[in-house]
């Protein structure tokens, strides 16, 4: 607990010149770890229209972002200069539609058994989703604002479960 | 004019039976593009002042998170499933920090002299950004959150320059 | 057109001496160039049905299978090591389903203007879309076969209209 | 075996809802597992007379489609949108020329230990393969066909070993 | 003339606050531009023999090297952080085997008409292909050497031609 | 022994027939890996004098090859064609500067726990982080000379520790 009180006083990618490394992580255990995390994206009301209804076959926003979370999830090590790569073992997405204010709230959630956590999987996962619904009604709306991306919860590993207050 | 109007109506990444295709963009013109996209994160005083100590050599966060953005604006089209493949020509990124609210705002510009816009580009690099400073901050402060992730203004192209509001 | 006919009497993608390299396309005309490719995957019975009914909401095979093979075509030269990086502006693909033969029949149209063809790029949208398809019904009918992938139609380039007998 | 019917009776990429994840695998045990996929490319005369040739010095076009083939089984989780990362162990390629009908079988065999199969490597290795051959040849003969890619056998995990009837 | 020299006083890839930035070549003339670049690799004289062997159909090493230094030389905007993404035209290596030394001379020659030229793809070219002899040689010999892996010729582009002294 | 002994005297990456193919290391134990390897890059006077400074915020040229190196790691199995996929669990580099030669000393670190060792890892980090080197140099010099591309150390695996004479 002493450790992991001084791990959290620095910036654990960088070393003690101010360095960056990809921090060594073979001396934790392999646990079962999960993060859960979300974000939102909001819209004019005539975008989140088009956007409900392409569950009715007009075009399924959702499910192309769905898919575009999943796979942003198995490249976290790609994107994140000093990420470690990860083989994740479940990830799924979960969007609500909030109509009253024409948002679209995105849970993400991802698993693995390993040293490590997936926080940035699950975080990345719910960042590119809400990108690819951008990309998808932006001939529509230009104006829409990705907001409240977040973790809410981590279970797994030494520090034990992490839940948003 | 009309054309565009009509265009607005609808989400163009879907054909008329509502399947996913890529766009053409064939008949569109070369022109120069260029988006300007913002986004902000937000973290606990001890976070943040780790951060701004950074730059005086203890740990860059803000030069990782710049180059890890400009690379993720050159793969857009591996994240985004019906975005196009584009060789940009121009990106950069600039943070602020708002020492009253522990935030960071980031900007990137993308540029591009081709048949369709770089929003997504800009867009993208914004977020990869962001996560990049969440990923390196995160021992520290797992609370942080990606906010404000928007398009500030866009030039070229046919519909020519849309601006926030 | 001896040129033309001379070239098609070895593999362009090997020199003189037999080694392999990406052949120089620096002369050759930006002409508008389309490809059209198929290709089928036939399954059991069960498997059909339930990519069928896939299509009301249990769950959309060919929708995942449609996004797979368009984002494949974007990166078909990082997976056919001697194909030229491009920069494609169109892809779509469609699905016609065979009940009597509980096949699923896949076409992939891909467009460009550029200096070489996109053959390539429309059968691997094919292939991978196929592949999808197997993927998403293992579960149910490991004995599914994918059949067929061919070129159909290629226009634009020097040697003009391609038409599949 | 009861659950492992229930499993064969629904797609397990999609949830109750319908909506495309990737499925949990942690609670699967770790046990060696192979898969054999084939496949064919059938060609002209000329084209197949070349390719033959090849291994003789004028360009080996078998050797290019092997390494393509095992190349693309590891990333098959960027290509395949549902598919697990996973860390293959052994990747071959064969090739079995069939001079009556100027065809190429191909038959690869991926290995891995983990707690999913590899199915959709040897698959994905079979099809790159014959895609690269295609590529290889196109200025010969577009005409080529690639058909019958298939799983052959698989084993290890608990459903046991697959054989091709 | 004076901007060209002025240019080649600073690093082009940071701006004047010294923050990194893809620096932007829109306004760049179109022009072809080729780049050849050279590196060695020395090994011992039994790794030699059998590399030499190869060539024989004991392995082709050299084959292999070939097709990783092209296939790198299409993806060093993702390799090298503020490099442009550029589909280049031609791609060829060839190796020199020089018995006296046990080396084997790698060169690379990229081409491609655009705004920014090629030398980090033929040089990216040359080290990738050394790599790969590398790994395929290290069961037999730890102790290989890769060197002067640089620059012989530039043309094209406002600065002219460069050659190596 | 004798089998080592005999593993050492053929190129395992072929099989008998001389064909490529990715060796199964489903068989050898999980240990502890690391590799250390070594490279430099040499420069014109004010080229290093460029680097030198960059520390003092005029812009960091070691601190971006540092992240490509480490970000190059990450992805040997995509750019050496038969190297295994391996999940990485430590890497940094370090520069030391040389200011008689002006050149800069390259060491990379990577570590791991798994079948197969990570001496392509640490080579390819060297070779990245000086091609990024070069890159960022090249507008003031031209002429640079990347060398000494070698493994240094390497610990773990049934061959043990091989200490570079």
């Amino acid at each position: 607990m002493d450790r992991d009180h001084e791990q959290g006083r620095k910036l654990t990618h960088f070393d003690a010149a101010g360095h960056a490394h990809m921090v060594d992580v073979s001396a934790k255990e392999d646990t079962r770890r999960e993060a859960l995390a979300a974000g939102r994206i909001t819209m004019s009301a005539e975008a989140f229209r088009l956007v409900r209804s392409g569950g009715m076959a007009k075009g399924d926003v959702l499910g192309v972002a769905r898919l575009a979370g999943i796979m942003a999830a198995k490249r976290v090590d790609q994107l994140i200069p000093l990420a470690h790569p990860l083989a994740i073992r479940k990830a799924e997405i979960d969007f609500e539609l909030d109509d009253d204010r024409h948002a679209i709230d995105i849970v993400a959630r991802v698993g693995i058994t390993d040293k490590t956590g997936v926080e940035m999987e699950a975080l990345t996962a719910v960042a590119i989703a809400a990108l690819t619904i951008y990309d998808m009604c932006k001939a529509v709306d230009k104006g829409m604002e990705i907001s409240a991306i977040r973790l809410l919860e981590k279970t797994g590993g030494k520090s034990g479960r992490y839940q948003r207050a």
